[in-house]
């Protein structure tokens, strides 16, 4: 069982994702990243192009990337392989999301090598059975997000809360690995009801990269968390 | 016809693109590109990571991603829009490399976006059927590179000079587009037998990003190029 | 130019295109291939699954694949060499379909070892632009679908009579290839039009494949070919 | 537990697979399956385009796929639904293969469809945690294999024997999946150690189809296997 719950966002390639915009939010992430140490996680998973700027701005957040490919560093033109991404300052790494879907074996790979690396992994599943395969590759966590309901605002949490309690059930029948709850998430609410369901906390988008207000919006779900959280315990 | 000729330096995703020790080469190229200012133009074309990095700590090297998505910005995980890179800092993109081919109708859309948002494009063909195709799309420059060359210091002008000559001629039947010559370039005189065979200059790798001391290696190519090039005019 | 006009028929997946299905379609257009014989060119482009099946039940249409994979025969599962199509029957290959994109260097692998093995391809393009681009390749053909017109029924010779005009131009200035015109032909009359728009005839797909009666449809668009080819000598 | 002993043929691509030669070779086995009937499976997973040549004139065999795409039947140009090989006379279909790597989630997808309709699945694995993740999607078979074996004529079952012996025990930890063992096996002796290691079969490939005599082989195997077998019970 992770030790905190957790708010992982995923900043996309969303146009707030880049340059000053993405850096404003991510320092504002930090700030309350700082706040709620040691009760609440924050994971930013930004742009290839961004780890740098971000992670050197940044000291409390967990700066991932969200893709790394399948290679050793070497003769691979505009490829990017895990020690790149720990270059440019990145703790982790988001990988397989239904975006971006990884062929079996490199998802194999790309934990196991992380893992030398020391980097974290969050690995994306769209279904209960493809976590549960993706559990016995032992990633740091595993994200279930039924690809249907991302970016439409009806939370999963609500509109298939089964996926959640199916998915942490397959998991753990595998492997005691933290599950977050993904897609549709927009509110406080919707955290509090994924952690009730038995994920660490969960993994936006859209809600923070177009919001009006970006740090309101984390904030109001870090807070969601901390409190679900010291309820579950 | 270009107006100067060219050095581009492809970092791939070797060890010492990454870090200390890709922004450190990239420190000693920008030393160089202000010597030769106004006579040789300069090209680094970066890992993704390293973009904001190396561009925010250079002024007159031209630098490049290695590569770019054909998407708008958005919902896209792991994928990096041309704005990512231009954010970044970078001014142009390397596409096609035989290490990470696209798809025709990709290479249509990206040199055509690349130009509303003034970047440059390097598209790199594998042969000469295949540089007189992209010819029809008119990116800024076609590097053509055998791809059975690539990596082995065996250089194409000396190896295969034909294709040098038979590339410019397909190209320049279709379009007045300036063309590179890659694949095995390691010394100077490489670079000046590139040149005198058409080319406006090369396209290397290993060279620099292998030497016991890259900067001196890109001073050679350099040298070669600028000397080539008035011999030439 | 084409000594004869075209109508090439893609019978994707739907599920009219497998088996006793698309057997008795295939025969149909056996028939009116018979009867047009020296007047229109029948091309069927039919799953890899039932080339076999089709090409030994029929004699006057020209059977293509609609798909290969640049390979040499050898070690690869799965995967469908040139020599597999020809082995099975095909006598050509659709190539680059907007549903199917390739990597440039594939297209011109393929289209230079299909003259090598004897067979046809007939390589798609998405507009113009990349039309100019497969030019420069000397395919036998060259197919233009504007791709937001396919399955749509709105004939592209009516909504883009430009993009089959400016294809036609772009190509010829390189190479003297027969262009069809693609993406939303059902009728008779957009047979017309595609051929007075310089075209030399037609791909088309759901017109025939989701029709009450396939045979009358091909009828239809073949008699409108003969008809539109005779006024434009 | 599978209830026979499996000798799985993979044709691949090799020019031995099309035609008059792949169908020589499939009656031979078929003639093999006949005679051993009720004590040793024989698959033979063909090319797409010599299913149907192959399945209309074997009885006994069962005729697999090499691959399927993971689509409905509809608007896909060249592409290969599970419905496309069934019609074509396919009983099953192997997926993933090391030549043919699947996304996670299309594994996932092709496995649940290949249930509805009935067709049976053999999913391969790189290595034992591969195939641990594959043994909770419940296909019908999992092949393990080395890729740096396949091909070489070194029998994992020689060379890797805790491949084997790791893969059955991580499958069972998840699910009573029946496993085979594939990658440079060539003679009876690899089967019978197979079998005896825990598989319940091979896969193999060139020792078949690059052999003088490929039903001479099948027939050694299939000895091997069906002695192995009686041994174990």
């Amino acid at each position: 069982m992770s030790e905190l719950p957790i708010v992982a966002v995923n900043y996309k390639a969303y146009p707030t994702a880049f340059g000053a915009k993405g850096l404003e939010i991510a320092k504002e992430a930090d700030r309350i990243a700082k706040e709620f140490k040691g009760s609440v996680k924050i994971v930013l998973a930004v742009p290839l192009t961004e780890i740098y700027r971000i992670s050197s701005s940044t000291e409390e957040v967990t700066v991932y990337a969200q893709h790394a490919d399948p290679i050793e560093p070497g003769a691979h033109t505009g490829f990017t392989p895990l020690e790149a991404i720990k270059e440019a300052g990145a703790k982790g790494v988001l990988l397989n999301h239904s975006e971006h879907k990884l062929i079996l074996s490199d998802i194999v790979w790309l934990v196991e090598k992380a893992k030398k690396l020391n980097l974290e992994t969050m690995v994306c599943a769209d279904n209960y059975e493809a976590a549960a395969a993706i559990a016995a590759l032992s990633p740091s966590y595993i994200a279930v997000e039924p690809p249907e309901l991302i970016g439409t605002g009806i939370p999963v949490s609500k509109a298939k809360p089964e996926v959640i309690v199916k998915s942490v059930e397959a998991v753990h029948r595998i492997a005691k690995i933290p599950v977050l709850a993904g897609a549709g998430i927009t509110k406080g609410e919707d955290v509090e009801a994924a952690i009730r369901l038995g994920s660490v906390g969960v993994l936006v988008a859209s809600a923070v990269m177009k919001a009006s207000n970006p740090g309101a919006k984390i904030r109001e779900l870090v807070e969601a968390a901390a409190r679900a959280w010291s309820a579950r315990k």
